[in-house]
């Protein structure tokens, strides 16, 4: 993976003529191409974005948590944003590259909130692993309970090799992030010496995201405070 | 919950005229309505399922498995079968119907899981507990892999009430299976006087579903088998 930047595509204006009606079709912007989009190493500030482009993975990020992949269709999409139809294929090749740029968007949060977490000098670094997950219980909180945007169109689009290792590389990406403070408080003697920093990173994932697929299916955050203590209770014991 | 049965639609003949062409459309056939299938308090055998219904929910369960809810078309499934459209609308009602079938088919499969390993009387509690876990993740080698129906299909539909309850509502059955043992073994001092049997099933099936749902991604048992070892050595300790 490189630290390559997601959503910056050199297209900063906000006056665009592909973006007002009368709309053209075009595919000259440059696209980051499928696969090509890693996580950033520093998350590019919203104001990077096309105005257009912003209200599209906004509306995105919100209907793809709703409904899935498959149940949200692009014309509803630019019906709920007064975007033409041009506009949307200016900015993205396909739907499949428009779920990957919303995913992309989704992790820079995710990232943030780890970064906001675990870059907290005064807290212990357990401390500072439960207040990612907290926060992300309250972005969950947010959003109403949806659950995962990640843990979701992983399973459905799981049969896509291309979108499942992109998936897969999302997790491994937090895992390994997380497996910092735990690598940090296993040598202060917070932890077992035994314990595997990216093992137990994984394993709390794991547990995480069948909480959040389980708040989804009954809108509440009990499964997810259940994880949290858990795994601090048990998993780091 | 009712102990009500489930697939046995009182058409149990393998001569029906609708699952021979020339195909007939009929919606005569009496159907489970939506949210009055259950749980079965006791599998029914295979045998009494018409043998093109059978053909048709084993298929539907692949499928289903593979491709999720939105992706599977009747239509490819029709063609995989070589069973007519009449006939399959002669055994259900709808798309939502049929899925909410291969569903209970699947939980009846669980549930002989749960038997098989819960009604042991030669092993200690925890060790059937683990005995199930083990089994199922024998049933997901099986089919490659490719995670829990019932957490895919629950992410997926988890927009739509009914499915979202009908899921929950099966999580709530294996959870309240799987509190027995936990309770016999808590009484009989394997576990601290102080764990919620109910409360510590419905963890197991949180972390379980969250590493399905990861070995979906990997095509791998590892993030399953981290699950079982993690429960056992710790979420159970």
């Amino acid at each position: 993976m490189t630290g390559e930047s997601v959503g910056g595509l050199g297209h900063n204006t906000n006056l665009c003529v592909f973006c007002t009606p009368p709309h053209s079709l075009s595919g000259e912007d440059p696209v980051i191409p499928l696969g090509a989009m890693t996580l950033p190493s520093s998350p590019p500030p919203d104001e990077s974005l096309h105005i257009t482009k912003r209200r599209l993975l906004d509306v995105g990020l919100a209907t793809l948590l709703e409904r899935g992949y498959n149940a949200t269709g692009i014309q509803d999409l630019l019906v709920a944003t007064s975007v033409p139809k041009g506009s949307f294929y200016h900015h993205f090749v396909s739907k499949e590259d428009f779920a990957l740029q919303v995913i992309d968007r989704y992790l820079v949060e995710v990232h943030g909130l780890l970064e906001q977490s675990l870059g907290d000098p005064d807290r212990a670094p357990l401390e500072r692993v439960r207040s990612f997950f907290e926060r992300l219980m309250a972005l969950y909180a947010s959003q109403g309970y949806l659950g995962s945007l990640i843990g979701l169109l992983g399973q459905e689009l799981a049969v896509n090799t291309a979108f499942r290792r992109r998936m897969e590389g999302a997790f491994d990406g937090i895992a390994r992030r997380l497996a910092e403070p735990l690598d940090e408080a296993r040598r202060r003697g917070d932890l077992p010496a035994e314990v595997d920093p990216i093992q137990a990173a994984n394993l709390m994932i794991d547990c995480w995201e069948g909480a959040a697929a389980r708040s989804r299916l009954l809108r509440s955050p009990v499964p997810l405070e259940a994880a949290i203590e858990v795994s601090f209770r048990t998993v780091l014991a």
